[in-house]
C-alpha cells in the first residue's frame, strides 16, 4: 500500500521542527532510506508569535498558518501536523483552509493517555497555553481530569523555560520547579504532560527523571500511523 | 533586507536532512522565532539509491531529484541544497531543472579549506563516493591535493560505517578505522573531510577525536550566508 505524504507546518519554533521531524525518522520501522515516510517542511518563521496573539494583541498568525498548510498540499502533503501547542488556539481556521486532514497534537495526547488507562494528568505549560484553555478542553472530552500548578508553582514551571532553558543556562536551579511537578503527582497526576516544546528539554538538562508524557512524540508517532507507516 | 528562502532536497537519508537542518537552526544568529530562517524541506524518500545507481546500475535518480527541485522552486524557495554527497554526481541535471541557485557541498568543503590555507586533506567516504571521484575534481580545482586510504584502510571505513554505526553497534572496535585515519594525517593530511554522513556519528560515538572537516556543517553555513542570514 502507498504511503500517505506528511506534511509540517513548522518554525514555531524551528528546533521543535526539527525535533518533530527526527521523531518521525526514529519511530518509522525502516531498515534503508527508501523505507522511510516522505515528509515535506515548511519551517515558516514568518508566522507571528502565538502567544503574543492570544494575550497581547500581537499580528494574526492565521495568514500565514493557512498559507502554510494550502502550499504543503499543493506539494503532495496528504496530512498535516503543527509541532507547536499553542498555535492549537487556530487549529480550526488551519483545518478549514484545506481538503485534507490536520491531525490534533493534543487530541492525540488525550486519546494516548486514555488508551493507557490514565484519569489524572498534571500540566506543564506556558502562561499562553494554560490561558487558551485548550489542554483542559481537550482532556475533559477524553474524560481524563487535568491538574494545573498552583500560581507559584506555574511561576516556576514559566522562570525555568524562560531563565532556565532558553537562556541557555545548564546550572540553573530547577528545585522549585521539581516540587511543582511533584505536587502534582502528590494530587495524583499519574504522569505529566510536557505542554510546551522547551520543556523536554528541561527534563533532560536538569535530570527531572519523573513520569512525563511528551506531545511531540505522540504526534510523530500518530503521524507515523495516518500516514500508513509501522513505528518502532 | 528580507532573506531568502533555503529548499532542501533530502531524503537521502532522512536523518542527515534532520541533521542539515538543525545545523541551520543553530548556526544562525536569531534571538526568536522570527529571526530565523524560512527552510522547505522536501524530505523525498522516493529517490532512488544513489550509490546503487553509480555502482550497480540501479534506477536511475535523476526524475525524483529534479521532481523535488522544482516542488520547491513553485513552493516558493529561493536557493536549493542536497544534504548528500552521492547525489551530487547528479549535481548538473538537479541545477538544469531550476531557475534558482544550488549550492554545491562538495565545492564549497573544498572552498571554504581553501579559506584555511589547506594544502592537503584527507577523504572519508564511501566506494560509492570515492568512485565518481567527485571530492577529487572538486579538490583539484581549489588547488588541494586530496589523499585517499590504501585499500585495505578504505576497507575498514567501510567496515566502520556499515558494520558500526548502520549496524547500531556503540560496542564496535574502531581501532583500525582510527590507524587509516592516523595513516592520513601521518601522510600530511591537515584535516580529514567527513565525505559521508554517517562518519560525524562514527567520530562522535568511536570518540576518533581527530581534526576533521564536516561538510554538512560546511553546506550549512554556505547556505546560511547565500540566503542572506548572519552566521552563529
Amino acid at each position: 500500500m502507498r504511503k500517505k505524504i506528511i506534511g509540517i507546518i513548522g518554525g514555531m519554533g524551528p528546533l521543535a521542527t526539527a525535533d518533530l521531524f527526527e521523531k518521525i525518522i526514529v519511530h518509522t520501522k525502516a531498515a534503508c532510506d527508501q523505507d522511510h515516510l516522505r515528509v515535506i517542511i515548511d519551517s515558516n518563521t514568518n508566522i507571528p508569535d502565538r502567544t503574543a496573539a492570544i494575550l497581547h494583541g500581537g499580528a494574526d498568525p492565521v495568514p500565514e498558518l493557512t498559507a502554510s498548510a494550502r502550499g504543503l498540499e499543493r506539494m503532495g502533503a496528504e496530512l498535516l501536523v503543527m509541532p507547536c501547542n499553542t498555535a492549537h488556539n487556530f487549529y480550526d481556521a488551519v483545518q478549514g483552509a484545506v481538503s485534507i486532514p490536520v491531525l490534533h497534537m493534543v487530541r492525540l495526547t488525550a486519546q494516548a493517555l486514555r488508551e493507557r488507562d490514565v484519569k489524572r494528568a498534571g500540566l506543564l505549560a506556558t502562561d499562553g497555553t494554560v490561558e487558551t484553555g485548550i489542554y483542559q478542553r481537550c482532556f475533559d472530552s477524553a474524560g481524563i481530569e487535568l491538574l494545573t500548578p498552583p500560581p507559584e508553582g506555574q511561576r516556576a514551571v514559566m522562570e525555568m523555560i524562560y531563565q532556565g532553558v532558553k537562556a541557555g543556562r545548564m546550572d540553573y536551579d530547577a528545585s522549585t520547579a521539581r516540587r511543582a511537578m511533584e505536587d502534582l503527582l502528590e494530587r495524583g497526576a499519574e504522569t505529566l504532560v510536557l505542554g510546551c516544546t522547551e520543556i523536554p528539554l528541561a527534563v533532560r538538562l536538569y535530570r527531572l527523571e519523573l513520569p512525563v508524557t511528551d506531545p511531540t512524540l505522540e504526534l510523530a508517532l500518530g503521524a507515523v500511523r495516518a500516514a500508513g507507516g509501522e513505528t518502532a
